[in-house]
């Protein structure tokens, strides 16, 4: 008998989290006849199917289907809804009662840490009533840090960005003959990794970024200063880039020193502003020019940016996820496996999703230089592969068409 | 008897300013033969020229010339170097007296209203004295606010580049299903022509940015709570394009109200902040999730975004300003003058620069609604040919490669 299929996006967004939307959509429509029945999206994630929100996934024209490719955004609408711990609430009752009406068999969730719990959750639950569905997770995250893969779809098109946006301040820093220094805050709260791709910026020795601050190693105002003041020595134009989550020896976020911080639905703490609060601590302190850049939104959402590497990897991820389904599995992720970096060839494969969510992979210390103010040469050949491609949107009136959801 | 041609930058760069160094040098290089000895580049503008900071721009490679196309940044180094408006001062002196000894009879300056008044002042100066010297500006400013010009290379590439970034934000501010606010911080001081491009980044009717805020128009918070709280009747996320620049009514910048400014060379208040102040303002007032982005520099240097309209106007704005030279022009600004607008046509032209700098223009009312919170289809129909075509700087390693000074 045949199956439908439920497909959601959790989380924050990505240049590619539709890409995954669009594998998943075009493996399970390469299947229908054998499998599969509708294939629904969920509208705003779990929270939203809780209020009886979805689409039929076989209306969309192909245009739409083509452009979901390139266009940033999620573009069935995310939510950041964390389900009770407790497997026995009743919630979990609705949800499953809504699966049987639906005759959902395959359930695909495309997210990050919090929604990798939300399929960790649903697998357990359906597991534990013997119900017959398969549940899989399909990774996406600009912060790189879920464990079990080699990295996630999203972080190389953010990472793409970043290098690319970070060389262009680079040259538009070095314009006058004065001393100045450039803080640019890129995104990412105890990760690292998308910050470490600053580094790929540099073009010749000694080039921009001079230092690269990441949240994995204490940071020290006093010794940034010393660090600054000596590459002042060297060269005119400094352009230092920090991560959003950088905090001090007593794990007191940066931005913390200068405002009052908020917390999200899930308890993070909401980041903003080390930048801001470096470029004055710089002017006050060593009296020179300088000015603070956050890349913010950008990161996660430059579709003219995109790497077609990424690309090509999240709706692979989207495809071999309906394969996986299809085969029976359930309570697992979708990962990468780096089978070699010259030539860069990667697999998928399946992970159980227990085993990755609520957990953050960090960059290793091993990867982050002795004085903790760069990252090495094995990370840059860790991350270099995965921002290769160009990716054009298709253009109207000059500007990329996305897909809208009507 | 062959003359040589002194060429600099100077201000703010743009993504296409080095285009148009690159139509001097062509040009002058097509006119070798004849006319032209040496094609010199002051390093850091006037300023560096005064300290003898030149160099030979015909020993750059034919590659590092064809970078220069979407180098952004100021391949020869800017300054924001003010000449005293006594021409009897004896800075002039040592001026002339190194065009003599370096034979300079041709000589261009890039730049914006600043930098057209230090190409009055020079081009009196040797009127005043008899000295056979060619001085021509060459515009160039993101914020479009030259007069006697339809538009200025620069704002073309800036206007593309955010509105893509503002229809890829407004996509990324859509996607959770909870009233929300984003404001983007736009550049421009007195002009809002570049806020006013971010109109071109909506596909249907009442698509984003809901509002936008130009310096032509006072500001008045309470009428910007009331407007926000309209629009969050009729749809959930909301973003609103507003200008580094705007005021209240008693002239006062919003961006004063939260924090001290200072001033740079020019007298110019230094600007920052009025998007983080309006986002702290609806936080408290309306209690709303609430998210500011500073567009930033990426304005002026992103090379992936430029305009490949604005690309070759830019060039052609260089070769021109030889021509015109070598024509015996002096004391003019090379301008663009709008022949059609469908299908979009434009001719150089030459303007009295004394007519051109110091002055700023502004968005005109009858391009502003009436209710000052958006441009009109006129404003819509002036910008759009301005941003059309792509440009593809060369890449290497996914990231683009640009001309570095050695």
């Amino acid at each position: 008998m045949k199956k439908n299929i439920l497909v959601g996006q959790s989380g924050g967004p990505t240049a590619v989290i539709n890409g995954s939307l669009y594998g998943v959509i075009t493996q399970a429509k390469n299947n229908k006849k054998d499998h599969i029945g509708h294939i629904y999206g969920m509208i705003n994630g779990i929270e939203g199917f809780l209020k009886d929100q979805y689409t039929d996934l076989e209306q969309l024209s192909d245009t739409t289907l083509e452009e979901l490719k390139t266009t940033p955004g999620a573009y069935l609408g995310s939510c950041r809804f964390k389900l009770p711990s407790d497997l026995k609430d009743p919630v979990y009752v609705r949800i499953f009662q809504k699966f049987n009406e639906m005759n959902i068999g395959y359930f695909f969730y495309i997210g990050g840490n919090d929604s990798m719990d939300t399929v960790s959750k649903l697998s357990r639950c359906a597991s534990a009533h013997n119900t017959d569905i398969q549940i899989i997770g399909i990774p996406k995250t600009i912060d790189n840090d879920l464990v079990s893969t080699d990295h996630t779809p999203g972080f190389g098109s953010a990472a793409r960005f970043v290098a690319t946006s970070v060389r262009e301040i680079g040259i538009d820093a070095s314009i006058y003959d004065t001393d100045s220094v450039t803080i640019v805050e890129i995104m990412g709260r105890h990760a690292g990794w998308l910050t470490g791709a600053a580094a790929l910026a540099r073009k010749y020795d000694g080039d921009n970024p001079v230092f690269i601050y990441l949240p994995e190693v204490d940071f020290c105002e006093e010794q940034f200063i010393a660090d600054i003041s000596s590459a002042l020595k060297k060269r005119k134009n400094i352009v230092v880039c920090v991560s959003e989550g950088i905090h001090d020896a007593q794990g007191r976020f940066i931005c913390e020193y200068d405002s009052a911080a908020g917390t999200d639905n899930f308890g993070h703490k909401m980041l903003a502003g080390c930048g801001k609060y470096l470029e004055n601590l710089i002017r006050i302190r060593l009296g020179i020019k300088v000015r603070s850049i956050e890349l913010n939104v950008s990161q996660r959402c430059s579709s003219v940016r995109q790497s077609a590497t990424d690309l090509a990897e999240a709706i692979m991820a989207g495809s071999f996820s309906v394969d996986a389904a299809l085969s029976g599995q359930t309570g697992k992720m979708t990962a990468f496996s780096r089978l070699s970096d010259d030539p860069y060839h990667i697999e998928c494969t399946l992970v159980d999703v227990n085993q990755v969510c609520n957990k953050e992979k960090k960059v290793p210390q091993a990867w982050i230089t002795h004085n903790g103010t760069d990252v090495s040469k094995e990370f840059i050949q860790y991350v270099r592969p995965l921002i290769q491609g160009s990716v054009m949107p298709p253009e109207e009136d000059g500007l990329p068409v996305f897909a809208y959801r009507k």
